[in-house]
C-alpha cells in the first residue's frame, strides 16, 4: 500500500554531504520528479550551510537520530562511509523511513544479513542500494537486448572498472577501510555480471593482482590492478578487471557474450561526440571520473527510487543482490590474499 | 536590471503543445532550476487538460492574448507554427514578457527585422530563438576548442542535418509552408557554421538538390536531399547537406576544419554506448530523431534561457544571429530554384 | 587474341623512376604474378643504376624511343609528367606495346580524344589509366555492395581527397602544370563518383575554394582547399572536397548514399589497428600519404593490368572513363575561376 | 656465415599442402622476394598436381625423406600436424636445411627441448616457428611503441583469440590431438604477452572455461570458451580468453597496459574500411577467419624467414620463445583440468 497521492512529493533527507553526497543532493533538489529535498544531515557545519544556501534545504541536522525523528522526512539518502551503512539503514527502517544507500551495503556478510532481516519486518518500506550502473541507459539497453534473446544464451561477462590514476593516492589512505579494490570497484561489475547472466549462483572465484604505481597499498594487502575470475552454476563465467592507474580516464566497460552474439558497453570511454584530427592522429577525449560517466544514471537511479517509494515502479534490485555482490567481492579478496581459488560455502547463501 | 531575487522562479507559460511543445513543457515542469511552468496555451482542449493532469499546470488558456494578459506569467515559450512567430514575439514583448521562440525566427526577412526593432525597445526583456545545437555539450566543447585555438584558424565548416526517412512523408504536406529543406533543416547548420567560424558575413551561396524518394515535393519546388555551399568573407567556406531520406536514423554531423587540425562532431550517430557483435558484424544503433539526439540540449537551452532571464547568464545567441540564418537559408532556396549562385545584397544586412 | 601462354610472363618496361615510379617498379619486380620487370627508362642515370642494382633490371634506357624499339618489352608503365602522357601512350601503342599510364590521362580533352582514337586502332592492346582507388579492397567491397542493391538506388556520392599539409609546398611550385587541385586531387573522386553512381552523364558543376595556408597558389588561380558539386543526369549528385592542408594525414573518404542505406569508405583514416589510450584520450594514428593508404591497391592495380594483358581479366575502367574524369575536372576548374556554374557541352562528350 | 649471394634465391620445399599449406605455398611462389618455391611434399597426389599446375613447382615428393635428400632445396616449410613437428625439424636440420615450422613447436616439453638441443648443433641453420602475429603490422607497431616507452612500463597484457563458430565443429574432432583450446589458440596470445612484456619468467597460471555450444568437447576435457590468468615475475600479469563460438567472426584483440598509457590492437575486427548505415544502425563487417585477419602477416613472416636465411635480418623469435609458449599453454591446460593454480617448476625452464 502506497501512502503517496498524486500531488505529494517524497520528502527526502540526505545524510552525508561529501563529494558524492552533494551531487545526490543537487539531483534531488533540481532533477527528480515527485521528490523534495527537505532535510540534510552532516557533522560538518559548512556543508549544512551550503545545502541551505545553494539548494534551499531548511531542515538541517548534525545528528542522524534527530533527522530520523523528523516526521517531515519520508526517506533518507545515505551517502556515508560503508562501515555505517548497516546500522544507519536499520535505524531508518525502524523510524519508518524509506532508504536509499550508496553501495556497497556492507563489507560484512553478517551485517548484510541483519539488514535483510530487518527490512523483511518493514515490507511497506523500500530500500535501494545504489548500484548505479543498472540505471545507466546503455547498460539498460544491453540488459533489455540480452533478455530479448538478441545474443542467444548469455554465458560470459567481462567487465572492468578502471579509474584514472590519482597521483595523490587518496585510495591508498582509504585502503585499510575500503575493503580493497574488488569490494570498492569490482563490486559494480559483480552486480552487473549477476544481472546480465540471470542471477546465477557463484561457484568459485580466483583473483590476483599487481601493484603498478602505489606501493603503499602493500600494507593493506591490496593492489592497484586486480583481476578475478568467477565461475557460476550452469557453466557461466565472469572475468573482472579493476584498476586505479589508468592514464586516460575512467574506463568502465562490460561485455556480455552469448551463443549467437555479444554486446559491448562503453568500449571507448568517449567524453562526448567530438573527435579531433590533428598532428597526433584522430582522437577523442575520455570521461575522467565515474561521476562524469554516470551522471545521468545517478539521476535515473534517484528517480527510480522515488518512483518506487511513490508506488509507481518496482525496484530493479534487491538487498539480496547487494549481499551477493559483497559475498563475491569478499571471496575475491580472500583469493587475492591466499593465492588460492575460493569455493562458495553453500551455508552462507541467503535464501 | 534583473527583477528576480534568489528564491524567485521564472514563471513560464508555454504556447503550443504539439509534439515538441509537450517536450518543452515537460522539461520546464521537471528539469529546469529556477523556473516554474505555470501556464499553457493551446487551441486544443485535450492538450490543455493533459498539461494540467500530467504536469500540474493550473493556468490554462485557449487564447494567446489572454495568456499575455496574465500577470502571473513572466515569460512565454513559443512552440508554434513559424508563420506566427514574429507577431507572437512582438505581442509578448509589448506585454512585458521574456520570450523563448522555437527556430526559425521567421521565413521572411522583413518580419525578422521588425522583431529585432521591437526587441530593441525592450532592452530589459530577453528573447532567445531556439537554435538548440548551440546548447549541446558536444557542440559546446567543439566551440570552446575552436575558440581556444585547438585547430588553428578555422576556415571551413561542413555540416549536415539528415533525418530518418518518414515513409508517411509528413514533411511533404508541410513543404508549402516549411520554407523548404534549407530553411527547415539547414538553418541549424547555417547557424552552427556562423558560430564556429566567428560570425563572418556571407558573400554568396550556391545550392542544388534532388528528389530521391518523395516526388510530391516537386510541387513546392522543394527537394528531399539538398546540398549548398556558402562563401563567407575572408575566404571562409561552409558546405551543407540536408536529407529527409536516411535509412539509419537522424544523423547530424558537423566538421570544423582549421589550419592545424579539424574537429568532427557526431560522426557516428550512435544511440548510446552499446555495440553489438553478431552475424552481421559489429554495429551500433543510431539516434532515430532529432529529439533523441538533442534531448539534453533542449534542457540546457531552456536552462540557459531561464538563467538569462534571472540575470545570471548572457544569452549565447542574438536575434541578429537568427536573422542571418534565415537570410542565408532564403538565399539557398533561391539558388536551388534559380539554379544560379546568389550574391548577398549588402543593403539587406542588419547592422 | 592473347599471345601469352601459361608460363609466359608479361615483360614490362617502366618509364619514369621518380618517387611513385620506384614504387611501381618495386611492385612489378617483386609482387606481381605473371609479370617481369625487364626494362627501365629514365633520363637520370642514377635512377637507372638503382633499378639495376636493387631490382635486377638489365635493359636500361635513357631514351623512350629506344625502349619502345626493344622487342623484349611487351608493355610499358608510364609514371611520367602528365603533359607527356598522350604522346607516350600513342607512341607505345604504335610500337605494339600494352600501356599502363598513371592518372590523369591528360589535362586536355582533345588530347584525350586523340589517345582514344589511336587505341581503337589497336584493339589487341590493353591500355589502363591508373585510377588506383578502384583497386582498393574497401572501395571494391563498397562497389560490390552498391551493385548488389545493399543501399537501394544510389543517388549521391560525397568524396574527398585531403593531403597532409606539406609545409614546403611542393604542390605550389607544381601548380602551374598540375591543372589545379581538382584535376590533380579530385580527379580520383570524380572517377569514383561516376563508378559508384553507374556512370551517369554529368549535367553541370559548381566549384569554389579558398587558400588557407599557401598564398603562392593565387598566381596559378588555384586554391589549397576546394569544394565542388556535380549534378548528373537522373538527379544524381556528387559533392567533392579536396585539401592540401590537413594536419593529421592523408584523409581520403567517400560516402555513397542510397535510397535504403549509405556506405562510408575510410571515415577514420586509421594507419593500422592500434589505438592508444593516454593522457590525451583515445587515439589512432592516421595514414600520412596516399601511398601508405593505397599501397595494396597499387599492387592490385598492377596485377589487374597484367592479368588483362595476359587475357585473364577484363579491365575495370576504360579510356572513356579517364576522359570523363578529366572533362569534369576541367569544368570544375573553369567554375572555380569564373565563379559560375559550368554546363557540360553535349558536343564534347565522347560516344 | 651466409652462403647466399645477392642474386641467389632461397630454394624452398613446402611440406604439407592442406588449407594453410596451400596459402604458404602461394605466398612463397608469388610474393616473397629472394625465394623460390621449388619443391613440394605431400602424401596426397592431387595436392602435388595442383602445386605443379597452379604454382609451377617441379620437384614433387610424396616422401619427406626424399625431399630432404634433394640438394636443390635450401629450406623447408613445415605445415604439418603438430605431432610431426619435432622429428621433422630435427631431420631437416640434420639434412642441412633451414626450417620454417608452423606453430606450435610441440605439445610436449621434452620434444621442444630435444629440438632446441639439435638446433644448437647447427648454428648456421635458421629455424623459425610461425608465431605469425609478431609479423602483423599493427602488432609490430604496438611492440615498437611499447619499447619506445610510449605507455611507460608495461605491466599487463589482455589478449584473446576468438574464432567464428564452426557449426560443423571441426575442432571437436581435432580436440583429442590439438592439445586443447589453450595450446591451440591461446598459444599465440601467450607468445604475444611474453613479447610485449619483455619476456618475463612465468610464475603461476590459473585457467577455467565453459562449454557453450559443443558438448562433444567434454570427452577431451576441453572447452569451447576458456579464460586463463598468468602471473609473471616482477608483478606482471596476463589475462587470456579463447573462444570457438563467436557469432561475428575471427576476433583477435590484445591490450597492453602500462604505467602511463595503454595500447589496444584490433579492438574492432573490421574486415576493411567500409561502414554501412542502414535500418539496423551503423555497422562494419568483421574478418571471418584468422587467415583473412593475418594474410599480410603470413607474407611478412615468410619474408622475414627468407631474409634471415639470406643473412639479411635476425630472426625476431627463438625456439626458446616457442618452448616457453608451449610450457605456459600446458600449465593452463593442467589448471583447466585440475581446477587448481599451477606453479611453474623452475627445473623445467630452459636456460
Amino acid at each position: 500500500m502506497n501512502s503517496f497521492s498524486a500531488g505529494d512529493s517524497v520528502r527526502i533527507g540526505i545524510v552525508g554531504l561529501g563529494r558524492l553526497g552533494r551531487r545526490h543532493a543537487d539531483n534531488l533538489a533540481t532533477r527528480i520528479s515527485g521528490a523534495s529535498l527537505v532535510a540534510a544531515c552532516s557533522p560538518v557545519a559548512d556543508e549544512l550551510r551550503s545545502a541551505r544556501d545553494a539548494l534551499g534545504v531548511e531542515r538541517l541536522y548534525d545528528s542522524y537520530a534527530a533527522l530520523l525523528a523528523d516526521p517531515q522526512v519520508d526517506a533518507v539518502f545515505l551517502v556515508t562511509p560503508t562501515s555505517l551503512h548497516p546500522a544507519q539503514i536499520i535505524d531508518a527502517l525502524r523510524a519508518g523511513k524509506h532508504v536509499f544507500c550508496e553501495k556497497p551495503l556492507s563489507l560484512d556478510l553478517d551485517a548484510c544479513a541483519t539488514v535483510i532481516e530487518e527490512a523483511r519486518r518493514h515490507p511497506q518500506l523500500k530500500t535501494l542500494i545504489g548500484f548505479v550502473r543498472r540505471f545507466d541507459a546503455s547498460y539498460r539497453d544491453a540488459f533489455d537486448k540480452v533478455r530479448s534473446g538478441r545474443i542467444g544464451r548469455p554465458f560470459m561477462v567481462r567487465s572492468q572498472t578502471c579509474d584514472k590514476n590519482d597521483p595523490d593516492g587518496f585510495f591508498v589512505r582509504f585502503a585499510p577501510t575500503s575493503g580493497g579494490i574488488f569490494l570498492d570497484c569490482s563490486v559494480h561489475d559483480i552486480d552487473l555480471a549477476r544481472w546480465l547472466l540471470g542471477n546465477p549462483k557463484p561457484h568459485r572465484v580466483f583473483a590476483t593482482g599487481t601493484i603498478a604505481l602505489h606501493p603503499g597499498l602493500a600494507e593493506s594487502q591490496d593492489v592497484d590492478n586486480g583481476v578475478a575470475v568467477c565461475e557460476f552454476e550452469g557453466g557461466k563465467l565472469a572475468v573482472f578487471y579493476a584498476s586505479r592507474t589508468m592514464a586516460h580516464g575512467h574506463d568502465t566497460t562490460t561485455e556480455v557474450i552469448g551463443t549467437s552474439g555479444a554486446l559491448h558497453i562503453g568500449r571507448n570511454p568517449r567524453a562526448n561526440r567530438v573527435e579531433i584530427a590533428d598532428a597526433h592522429g584522430m582522437s577523442n577525449e575520455c570521461t575522467l571520473t565515474f561521476y562524469e560517466r554516470f551522471a545521468d544514471a545517478f539521476v535515473s537511479e534517484a528517480q527510480a527510487f522515488v518512483d518506487a517509494v511513490r508506488g509507481d515502479e518496482a525496484l530493479p534490485l534487491s538487498l539480496h543482490d547487494a549481499l551477493e555482490a559483497t559475498r563475491i567481492g569478499i571471496a575475491m579478496r580472500e583469493s587475492l590474499i591466499s593465492g588460492q581459488p575460493v569455493m562458495f560455502d553453500a551455508v552462507r547463501e541467503t535464501a
